[in-house]
C-alpha cells in the first residue's frame, strides 16, 4: 500500500465501495415512508410532484369544431363538387368560436359559415375551406371541391378522451401539464408534501451567516448551500443549528431533529481527527450503516438509521458535502416524493491536461467545459481539496473517474455532466 | 406551388424564414431596456440572475489552517527527521478549529498539536501528520518524517483571494454560488428585477379557469401555461385578461398593458379567419415587424413594437403558443435579465417511424424518447395539430426538422431536445 493510499485509509478500517454504499441505501429506501399529499392551486403546483394519476374528466375538444374558416356541411352533399360542376348550398347561418352549437342545425342542402375554432352546427360532419367555395348570393354558396366526412374538423376527444390519463402520479409538474389540466378546468392539484430535511452542523469553528467573524471562525456556508440544494430538489430544509463538538449534545440534537424531520443531514464531525463524533452519536441511538466511502472528495461520508429515520453524515467541507448530498440525500428526497431525477446534461470533450486519480476510489473532478469550434475542451480544476468551493463557482461540469482507472491522459475524450452553461471562447453572440 | 403549400401560405403574402425572424428580434434586443436591480436575502436569490460582479471581500481561508490532524511546526526543524533519527520537539499547546491563532506562538524547537481545520499557531509554517510523530512525554514529541514549508496546510487565500470574482453579473445563482457567498458572510445579493410579461388573450370562445364551462366555450388554458412558462424562465406574468374579438378593444388593452409591463404576449387573433385582429391593432398604435413565420406549428406567430415595447402575437393553440414562447419570448426575458439560457439536454436516437415535413418550413415535432438497451428510440407524435396539448404531456422531447428537409426516414438517427425524463421500457429500478 503506498503512502497516499495509507493516508486515504487513515481512520477507516475499510472504505466502502461507492456502489455498495448506494445499494445499501437503496435497500433502506424500499421501505422508507413516502410523503402524504396536499392540495395546492394549479399554478402553484409547478415543479411539485403530482400525487395521483389525473384522468380527463371530459373529452377535449369537448365538441367537434372547425379547424379552418369555411362552411360546415354534410360531406355527402359535396361528393360531386368540382370547379366545373359546383354544388349549391343554402347558407342558413354563421357560427363563431364560443357560440353554442345547439343554436343552429342544418338539413341536407344547407350550410353554415364557420370560423376556425367554432363548433359545428348540428348535423354537419365536415367543413369546406373558404377558398374552395364562393358566396354567390346572400343565402347561397357554390362549393368547388368535395370534402370527406370529418375533413377539416377537430373531432371531439381528438386531443384527450374522457378517462385518459393526463398526468401520472410521480410526474414533476411542468408548464404544459398545467396547460393541459387548465383545459379541463382543474383548479387545484394534489401534490406530494415536501420532505422535511433537517440540517445539523457540527464544528466549533462555525458561526451562523451574518455573525461577527472573529479570528479562527468560519461561516457555516455548507449549511446555506445545503438549504439551497434541498429547496432545488423539492425538499423543505429545517435548520437544526450548529452543535458543539460533543457526542451528548449531538445525540440530543439528532433525537430532537428526527421528531419533526423525515431525514437528517449532519455536516462535519465525521473525520478521524474530530473523533468520529457524529458516527459515535448515531451508534448510541441507532446504527451506522456506512461510514467511510471510497470516493474523493467525500471520503468521510456515511449514513445510519436512528428510530427508523435516515441520518446522513456529510463532510463539513462544501464541495464534499455537495457531492455527498447529490449522491445520497437527493435520491432519498426523490424516493419520498415518489419521483425520479430530472435528466442530466452530458457533454463529451477532450481533456486539455492529464487528470490523475487514485485507483480504488471514485473521483469527482470539477471541470470547465469550453466550446472550441465544433467540439469541447474539458479543463480539470483542482483534483483534491474538498473545501475549495471556488472550484465549483469556476466549474460548469463534473467529471467522474471510476475506481478502476488511475485517471485520464491529456487529449483523451471524456463525458462530463454539465451543471451550468458552457463557457465560450468566442464572442457573446455565439453563446446560444 | 402544391395545395398544401398554398394552404400554408393562405392569408400571408409571404412567410418569414424563422432565422430571419429571430434575427429581426435580435436587432430589437440590442437596444431593449435591461431591468434594474433589487436586493434580496441570500437564500431567496436562488435561481435569480446576479446583478453585479461580486468579488471576495477577504481571503478564504482567512487564515492558514491545518489540513490534517497532527503537529504544527517550523518545517526547518524537521529537515533531518527520519524513523531511525527522529527529531524531538517540545509540545507547548493545542489548537482546535475555531480557536484564535493569536492564542499561541511557537519558537524553534517547539510544536503545537492541531486538529484538521484548526488555525496554525503564530510562526508555524507546516504540519507533521499525527501518524508521522509520537508523543513520548507529556510535553515532548518525536517526529519521524520531514515536512516542507506549508506541507499539510490550507493556505490563506487558497480558495478565494481577496478581490477575486466569486460570481459574475448575469450568472444564474446556483446552490454553490450561495455557498460561496455565505463563506464571505454576504447576507444579501443584488439581483435583476423580474421582467413583467403581460398576457392578453383574445378569443370569444375563451373563459377563465374556474368558470362555468357552457357549450362551445373552452378554458383559456394557454394563458395558464404561459404564466407557468414565464415564471420558469425568470419573468413575472401579468394577467391582462381576455379581450373580445374587436380591434378597438385590443388596442385599448395593449396600450394599458404596456404601461405596466416590459413586454406583452397576446394569444389568438392572428390567424386569417379571425381577421388578423391583433396585427391590425398593433399596426394602429405601433408597427408589426414580423407576422407569419415559416414554421409548424406556430405559423401565425409574429411580433411588433408599440411605444418602444415588444408585443408578441402567439397562436391561441397551446402547442403553437409554447413553441412560439420558447423561440421568441424566452430570449427577450433572458436579454432583459442579462443572462443566457440554461443548457438544454440533447439525446441522439433512431426514429421508429418516418416523419414528414414541409420543405421550406421548420417543423417542431413532439417525440417520445424511449430507452432501448444502450440506445434510444425516438417515436414521433402528431406532426400537425397545433392544439394537441396531449402531444406535449405524452412527449418528453422535441425534434426540429430544418427547412431544407422533407422529413426523416424510419431508422434514421436524429438528435432531439429532452424536456422530461426519458421513458424506460424496463422496470422502474432501471430509471436512473
Amino acid at each position: 500500500m503506498d503512502s497516499v493510499m495509507r493516508r486515504e485509509m487513515e481512520g477507516f478500517k475499510t472504505l466502502t465501495n461507492l456502489d455498495k454504499a448506494l445499494q445499501t441505501l437503496a435497500e433502506v429506501l424500499k421501505n422508507y415512508e413516502k410523503k402524504g399529499l396536499e392540495i395546492v392551486p394549479l399554478l402553484e403546483s409547478i415543479g411539485r410532484i403530482c400525487g395521483e394519476d389525473i384522468s380527463a374528466p371530459f373529452d377535449i375538444p369537448s365538441f367537434d369544431r372547425s379547424a379552418v374558416d369555411g362552411y360546415a356541411v354534410y360531406a355527402e352533399d359535396t361528393f360531386s363538387a368540382s370547379p366545373s360542376n359546383p354544388v349549391e348550398l343554402r347558407l342558413v347561418g354563421c357560427l363563431k368560436p364560443g357560440e353554442d352549437p345547439a343554436l343552429i342545425k342544418i338539413s341536407r342542402g344547407e350550410t353554415v359559415e364557420v370560423m376556425t375554432g367554432a363548433p359545428l352546427p348540428i348535423n354537419a360532419n365536415s367543413v369546406v375551406m373558404a377558398e374552395d367555395a364562393k358566396r354567390v348570393k346572400a343565402d347561397l354558396i357554390e362549393v368547388y371541391k368535395q370534402v370527406h366526412p370529418f375533413q377539416n374538423v377537430s373531432r371531439k376527444g381528438e386531443d384527450f378522451r374522457r378517462g385518459e390519463i393526463v398526468i401520472r402520479k410521480g410526474a414533476r409538474i411542468k408548464p404544459w401539464h398545467i396547460g393541459a389540466l387548465a383545459s379541463f378546468n382543474i383548479e387545484t392539484v394534489k401534490v406530494v408534501l415536501k420532505p422535511r430535511v433537517g440540517i445539523l452542523s457540527t464544528g466549533s469553528e462555525l458561526v451562523e451567516l451574518g455573525s461577527d467573524l472573529k479570528p479562527g471562525k468560519v461561516v457555516n456556508s455548507s449549511k446555506v448551500m445545503l438549504k439551497a440544494l434541498i429547496y432545488s430538489c423539492g425538499g423543505e430544509p429545517v435548520d437544526l443549528g450548529i452543535v458543539e463538538d460533543d457526542v451528548d449534545s449531538i445525540v440530543e440534537k439528532i433525537l430532537n431533529g428526527i421528531k419533526t424531520c423525515d431525514v437528517l443531514v449532519t455536516t462535519g464531525g465525521t473525520s478521524v481527527g474530530r473523533g468520529d463524533l457524529v458516527p459515535d452519536a448515531v451508534n448510541q441511538i441507532g446504527k451506522v450503516l456506512v461510514h467511510g466511502i471510497a470516493m474523493r472528495p467525500g471520503k468521510p461520508t456515511g449514513f445510519g438509521i436512528v428510530k427508523g429515520k435516515l441520518v446522513f453524515m456529510l463532510s463539513g467541507f462544501p464541495v464534499a458535502s455537495l457531492i455527498g448530498f447529490n449522491l445520497f440525500v437527493k435520491p432519498v428526497i426523490e424516493a419520498m416524493l415518489g419521483t425520479v431525477s430530472e435528466p442530466s446534461i452530458k457533454v463529451r470533450g477532450r481533456l486539455n491536461r492529464r487528470v490523475a486519480s487514485l485507483s480504488g476510489m471514485r473521483s469527482f473532478v470539477r471541470v470547465r467545459v469550453i466550446k472550441n469550434g465544433d467540439g469541447y475542451i474539458i479543463e480539470p480544476l483542482m483534483l483534491t481539496g474538498s473545501g475549495l468551493i471556488s472550484t465549483l463557482t469556476e466549474a460548469n461540469g463534473l467529471l467522474v473517474i471510476p475506481e478502476n482507472l488511475e485517471g485520464y491522459d491529456e487529449g483523451e475524450e471524456v463525458e462530463v455532466e454539465l451543471f451550468d452553461p458552457i463557457i465560450f471562447t468566442g464572442h457573446n453572440e455565439d453563446r446560444r
